[in-house]
């Protein structure tokens, strides 16, 4: 069976750079935003629809598996995202067959479960992360500590409502990685190195 | 500054033996017991009232910080209990300031957090921790499954308590640790050397 490590991050946590290094320690692919690009290949859906897609959970309240128990009716809109959904388990279900690989978000670590990837979460406080958005530019010069940290909060309550509705398990949760690691006061260049020996060990 | 690392864990999840493992690959000095020891050697406490200490939270409900800014009436009772955790913690400074060192529970993160110890926590499922306890022997092998998860589910209830009651912060909350380590499917042993040498790399 491929080896496969599934990343989920906290947004500003270096998450994504955490993957890619560790991608090249171990010289294995690194699936992110690809997975977007081969469902736009094989759908006629924009960019933009996919995005909104990922950020919404199209039941806010109830994971999808509680809502089917319950019989609840499953509106079209729901049904369009559920099958981008379903699409992008293919997508990664199909990389993760191929080769040994790194996949970053979009719920990995479960559509994966039976083949016993190593999953990592990537975190660390405020502070460092306002820091790292900073760093790496983009927007965050125009934004205040204060606005920073409201988006940051705003995109992980995304991604942990996302995480919940498709997987039914806590997004960010401990149990359900092998190793959370905290970002905050270290040198993710160095750390990845020591991860890779940690996921070469297993 | 000594290098100080603490280690929280859930019980059943190898913490103890993470910890020795880890001294042993460092060099450094390990206390678990060697603190309550060292607390009897100093007061007139028997061990079974340092234990019943350490075990309950005296104010059920609420952090000390908390109690004291409402100015809520501390019994003896509290007093007598404030005063082990004084004291505990005293010897707990004493010794990092000794030498480098690593600290099993007992708060150890939060009472010496001004020397920035690396703050590991030690988690485990469920299954692999019922697996443990039986093979470690003791009280296990005459209980059933479901008396030993309600056993470790109790202690885990008290620790959470006491570090909750002095800290005013989440035991096992990952924010509160530098790493989280999930040790289900790893042996101990190899975890511990990597471990240290991310602690050395820090």
């Amino acid at each position: 069976m491929n080896r496969i490590i599934t990343i989920g991050r906290e947004f500003g946590s270096g998450g994504r750079e955490m993957g890619r290094r560790l991608a090249e320690e171990l010289g294995i692919a690194y699936y992110d935003q690809e997975i977007v690009k081969e469902l736009l290949k094989r759908t006629k859906l924009t960019e933009e629809y996919v995005r909104n897609v990922e950020e919404r959970n199209p039941l806010p309240l109830l994971p999808i598996t509680t809502a089917r128990t319950f019989g609840l009716k499953v509106t079209p809109k729901v049904e369009l995202a559920l099958s981008v959904y379903n699409q992008e388990s293919d997508i990664i279900m199909e990389m993760a067959k191929k080769s040994d690989c790194i996949i970053v978000g979009r719920c990995a670590d479960h559509i994966l479960r039976d083949m016993r990837p190593f999953r990592l979460f990537v975190y660390a406080d405020m502070e460092a992360r306002i820091a790292r958005c900073r760093a790496k530019g983009e927007d965050a010069a125009r934004m205040s500590d204060e606005d920073l940290r409201q988006r940051i909060l705003s995109i992980d309550k995304k991604r942990a409502r996302y995480y919940q509705f498709y997987t039914d398990q806590v997004w960010g949760d401990k149990i359900n990685y092998d190793l959370c690691i905290n970002t905050s006061a270290v040198n993710i260049k160095k750390l990845a190195g020591i991860t890779a020996s940690l996921i070469r060990e297993r």
